[in-house]
């Protein structure tokens, strides 16, 4: 590494980067344009040098077609992508960009391809729901000055990555008090993945408010869950089946707390008399399961929202006043949930 | 005009198209690139000239960083948005474009903003679900060599454009010979609203089901809905209210379904013992109703990838095999149909 590397004298253009990492024009723009064609150490060379003093756009690079904003989704199953599309939207829409969706098929982070065609676009700014970028996909970000903001991450979240979630902790509180409040004791929980930190969250509120009420938990009541139906309708068969069943149940999702109605009526339980219910989202459809669904509501629309618009602040120049942002849950009282029953 | 406007000579190049049409290259370039500070009969003038010769792309254009595949939704309401773009993305990732994703928010055609961003763009072609472009927007697209395909066209299909639907006229058929064999007689039908054609298919199928039948349809038993899941619920109060309700319903689709279930569980009914149901869609939530939902699947993933992979085959100069493709409907059988109760 020659010594002049080092020297902090702000951006340079491709010419002066080519020249530091003694490479051509063509090679740092393929580097820049996300082109495969290069030599892996040629490669990490050209970035480290981007990475350390930054690129200076050229003025044709501002003249480019289409402002775009990437969404990129780890996997859209159900109405929840439909409620973050909407919000990203929103703020897209004021801002004249264009939203490029993609999905990862459930992969954890996208693939090289990925990262190389978002580069290839140019875009605004990325957002990503659940998925999170390997710390050399966000270095390829960064060094382009292309923003990145996460949405309700599912693990732990990037260390430089700003985000965007719920407040998860004090939904699964609020549920719990509720089922409390009820005169229920034995209360069990359904939980998503262990991977997820938000409902990792949720699960310490419902301790909390066990621990508050001076109620033990029972290991047996805890189940983990993968925040699909099929996986609520499995865990649930299980708790029904214990000798001392739960007489309310906190799902950490929506989808999942459809497969806990299933088992019910398999079980010939009525929902709420002999089995309470409280879901976790507030997705579309918890106003039309019979009953409706009593359910934690985290503000989808408005956390994608704050994403978009944290982007567009990024991508502006602009410092963001919080690089986490937390939006409250709140809990909302359907027909599912109802005092347990008495012998 | 000049008479030399009329000479069919191929595709002109900018300069020769400013030239036709009286204007500066700028001027052409403006309306090239759907800017909107060109004086209306400016433009118009230029795009006939566009129209009647055909724009010869520069090369520098084939260059352009991104090739975008535009899909616009009337609007997203639930899974059925998802399951379209799990079908356009599918073939945008085999051929790497980027899906850009718009919605018209219940608009039934684009406003004069959205033509204007897209022809910036350049995309590759366009998809529309529901929503159908007005003729000077189709006019506009077409100049520039822009495929168009529309999915499931809820209207009169336009003119010109190639689409994709479902066979729901067969559908319909199915639906309602699936609940004569079951022995009703009393079959309601809650349609979608007048304006779409699908579901006036849907409705002449089941009309078909009971000619061939010889079972008489009865005026008071056709409803018009409004494919929301709140309509499914006030016109099914309104059949149950009748003084010969129906013993069962046919629902042109899954959405208002839901809304039939709530009714009867209003009304003490039990589903199929007291009312069978039949949905239309068969999107993912139809199997975790209580009861399942008997429903006739359409294949929107299906429909979809063969829209996005028709909008290739156009982008690439190929002509279509067919410009109209139905994909068949299935009728799946599952817990929400049984033969009626007897007195």
């Amino acid at each position: 590494m020659c010594p002049a590397d080092d020297t902090p004298d702000g951006p340079l253009t491709s010419a002066q980067i080519a020249e530091r990492a003694g490479v051509s024009v063509t090679t740092v723009s393929k580097v820049l344009n996300g082109r495969a064609d290069v030599a892996p150490e040629t490669r990490a060379l050209i970035e480290g040098v981007i990475h350390r003093h930054g690129h200076l756009r050229q003025k044709r690079r501002a003249a480019a077609p289409a402002a775009l904003l990437e969404l990129v989704f780890r996997q859209m199953r159900d109405t929840y992508a439909i409620e973050i599309i909407k919000g990203v939207q929103r703020v897209a829409r004021e801002h004249r960009l264009a939203v490029v969706l993609s999905e990862l098929q459930g992969q954890d982070t996208p693939g090289r391809g990925w990262v190389e065609e978002v580069l290839a676009r140019r875009p605004t700014g990325v957002i990503s729901v659940f998925a999170g970028l390997t710390d050399a996909q966000s270095g390829q970000l960064r060094s382009r000055g292309i923003p990145f903001v996460l949405v309700d991450p599912g693990g732990e979240p990037a260390h430089a990555s700003p985000s965007v979630g719920a407040g998860n902790w004090g939904g699964g509180l609020a549920a719990t008090r509720h089922l409390l409040e009820l005169g229920h004791r034995r209360i069990a929980v359904i939980t998503g993945p262990e991977s997820s930190l938000a409902s990792r969250a949720r699960l310490d509120g419902h301790r909390a408010a066990m621990d508050a009420a001076g109620v033990p938990m029972d290991p047996a009541l805890v189940r983990v869950g993968d925040f699909q139906t099929m996986g609520g309708l499995t865990r649930t068969r299980e708790l029904l089946a214990l000798p001392d069943p739960p007489t309310a149940v906190f799902v950490c999702n929506d989808a999942q707390a459809l497969g806990v109605y299933r088992a019910a009526a398999e079980a010939g339980l009525r929902i709420p008399d002999d089995l309470s219910v409280v879901g976790f989202d507030d997705l579309p459809p918890a106003r039309w399961t019979i009953p409706p669904l009593t359910t934690v509501r985290q503000p989808l629309t408005e956390m994608a929202a704050t994403a978009a618009a944290m982007v567009v602040t990024l991508a502006g120049g602009e410092p963001l006043r919080q690089t986490r942002v937390e939006l409250a849950t709140e809990l909302v009282v359907r027909d599912s949930t109802a005092p347990p029953r008495r012998g």
